[in-house]
């Protein structure tokens, strides 16, 4: 029996097993249900007869998976992350967000695509395998971390403590989807990030703001502190924020080339008139690939309810995340910023460094480069658009500067599926190819010729 | 037997009127139990012997009352308001702001002091004369409104409607307190105001921060608008802002400089370093009254819980006052924000409009400010510290360019009583002396020579 006939005929406990799991929130930065929802993925993956441990770290726990192959020496990592992001705005949501309502074959919660579909797709493929075929293409390894979406603070120190365990010839990171064209995407790697907050405290409380002319205003710092960060043309204007960025290479220029524009699917998709400054094509390719960014992810002082509170704040918080591109080091940008805005008189301005990635990539000739290219192909009957690296961020460089291993970023989750926004879905028809998709990887990376 | 004997013997039923009277919330930035203060207002007075009616407005209603004194011809319009400032941050309160907890003497709730006590304070003044001395000095006319916290939009529109109903000799507008230094203190106008709320929504939903490099943000352009309205050294950078500024008159120079400064208790109670640019005494004094602001009251944007979620927010919002001096006018200076908004690039920020009241003074030779501070000197023992305008806003206007009487701000509320902040309060021996400064105004304003 063929995987993608397996899947069909397992399809209701499978599309059980998926809502189950996406019931039970695992929300990192919130610190909920985060361990509940590793235990339950233990169990779900040796309900799938996948034997699995919970393994403490410094963190949320990792769930760790070891599959072998009687047919290859190779063995290939497979990573994704099974904590999500809040469900903020909250009412923003057509179906609650951790209830998993399926209508139509669609279903709605948050992580559905990001990435409990991707985690539940792979792990049917290695089900399909062990026990429908009885024997796997590669030795498989899992490691399903529970702090993706607060910066994998705890990751590199796992990785780097279980080094021997962790052996492998490549990784797949399983976190990803397909494109908006709805070819499949791979990446060669993520852009890094730095994420602070800048707090500004300056009294014990609020007070009425009749006392303006003589009492500071944290949300005054705050504002000018942000504006001597970013000017409006978008250019970083800290000190030595852009002197490690990689020139583009002509590899990675070509890449680009290759990739279809998405910018008039996103300008559609989000109800925009055009894209930042007017960039079209290739242009915003680009942009969106090379560009390191200083976004504000929030930004909260005073009075934020309904009408009007003549209040004079005390305190003022916004929430930057800089992405990163190779060679850019986040604790020397960390250093940078926080001298520029000593430089620019923001003493009184804090800066909490809530976490951070360094930027990674992979080159494009690599073994798992190829052999995810090819599954790719054969799944979903079109080449994949393969990106020199993701506009986003992800824990590449655990595995491709502590590992020393090629990494692919790559999943089955269908484009536009409002990852980290309210209403994410996934749809029964993307699982069932993505779990055709972790098959065909598996059987290509035996088949491709190692530089071993 | 004297009104502090009466209120002494009276003073269980005094308590128990005004804790129902807090207990009662009457926030109309929120429209939350505004009505139901109004119709509590008109029975506590009723059942003080003062016939009152509620009087619909095109806003909330307004409790009226004319009490006839058979000792004079002369009529005192006394102002005030019965709605109150959100509670927020509510989780600051150490009693909850709706339960006017009682400790040593000790009232803890919104409007206890800002401005519950006052008008309870004054209704017992006018219960003595009517109950104990059955004669009242002069004819008193009480305007309760239920607008005040949000500007008084419907004030003008009512008193213009009634300005043979409200015809009067004077005014008292009784929404003020004690100065920092315990002194009584007395207004003779307020500063204007212009509210609005700066908006900048460019998306349908919010995004992964990802595409920060071709997606606009709406934090950053409320950033970089309000960076555009304020230089750091405080000047509004609004072109024609400060053209109607009035020069200050050797009058009020005089005045300000017999006012006590409050600069050391300001930081004290705050708990801050320095007054902003660490100005002091008199200086700080001249800013806190002739000074027009731009003070930022709310920011929000994105993600403002605990913790990092990476999100490009698709809308941002900011609330701003700006606190006006005669003779600026809100009006004209709300075209000024708006123009200077185009004319910076600002067109995606909406500028919408919360409130507004205009700048208003009395001059301090005005019958009704002798008699005030007469009846100040006799309740406090020392004289009242007299402010040519009070640093906050309130609807002077309409008594002055509207009705065209001479009007002064001032009232019982203890100092520091955190108006507008958590745990806002008042104490039973604070009411008890306003009690007999009501009583001694009213007296003092029968013996003052008038101009007619």
């Amino acid at each position: 029996m063929d995987v993608l006939s397996y899947t069909k005929l397992t399809l209701e406990d499978f599309i059980d097993k998926y809502r189950c799991f996406l019931k039970q929130p695992s929300i990192s930065a919130r610190n909920m249900g985060v361990r509940e929802c590793a235990s339950l993925l233990r169990d779900l993956m040796e309900d799938s007869g996948i034997y699995a441990e919970v393994i403490q770290s410094k963190g949320n726990p990792v769930v760790y998976s070891e599959v072998e192959s009687r047919e290859s020496d190779k063995t290939l990592l497979v990573y994704s992350h099974y904590d999500v992001q809040p469900p903020d705005p909250i009412n923003e949501w057509i179906y609650p967000p951790f209830e998993a309502v399926i209508v139509n074959g669609k279903v709605v919660a948050r992580g559905a695509s990001d990435s409990k579909g991707n985690i539940i797709a792979f792990l049917k493929a290695v089900e399909y395998y062990v026990k429908s075929e009885k024997s796997i293409p590669v030795n498989v390894k899992f490691l399903f971390e529970g702090e993706e979406e607060i910066g994998s603070p705890n990751l590199p120190d796992f990785v780097e403590a279980h080094k021997s365990l962790l052996k492998a010839d490549a990784v797949v990171c399983w976190d990803g989807g397909l494109h908006p064209s709805n070819r499949p995407s791979i990446c060669l790697g993520v852009k890094g990030i730095l994420y602070v907050e800048l707090r500004c405290k300056t009294a014990k409380v609020d007070v009425h703001s009749s006392y303006a002319p003589v009492i500071i205003n944290p949300a005054w710092r705050i504002v000018w502190a942000l504006n001597s960060i970013k000017s409006q043309d978008g250019r970083i204007r800290i000190k030595g924020w852009y002197d490690d960025v990689r020139p583009l290479t002509s590899e990675d220029a070509k890449l680009i080339s290759e990739i279809p524009p998405e910018d008039e699917d996103i300008v559609r998709e989000l109800g925009i008139k055009e894209l930042l400054g007017g960039v079209r094509g290739v242009d915003a390719l680009r942009k969106l690939i090379c560009e390191p960014t200083a976004n504000i992810a929030g930004l909260k002082s005073g009075y934020i309810e309904e009408g009007s509170k003549t209040v004079l704040p005390c305190e003022a918080v916004a929430k930057l995340d800089f992405r990163l591109v190779v060679d850019q080091k986040p604790d020397k940008l960390f250093d940078l910023l926080r001298r520029h805005l000593d430089d620019e008189g923001f003493r009184d301005v804090e800066v909490v460094k809530l976490g951070s990635l360094p930027p990674s990539k992979t080159h494009p000739s690599a073994p798992i480069v190829q052999a995810s290219s090819r599954a790719a192909e054969e799944t979903y009957e079109s080449k994949p658009v393969v990106y020199p690296n993701a506009a986003g961020s992800g824990p590449d460089y655990v595995f491709t500067n502590i590992l020393h291993l090629d990494s692919v970023w790559t999943g089955c989750a269908p484009p536009f599926s409002k990852a980290h926004a309210p209403n994410e879905f996934n749809t029964v028809d993307y699982l069932i190819k993505g779990v055709v998709y972790a098959a065909n990887i598996l059987r290509e990376f035996k088949n491709v010729k190692t530089k071993t």
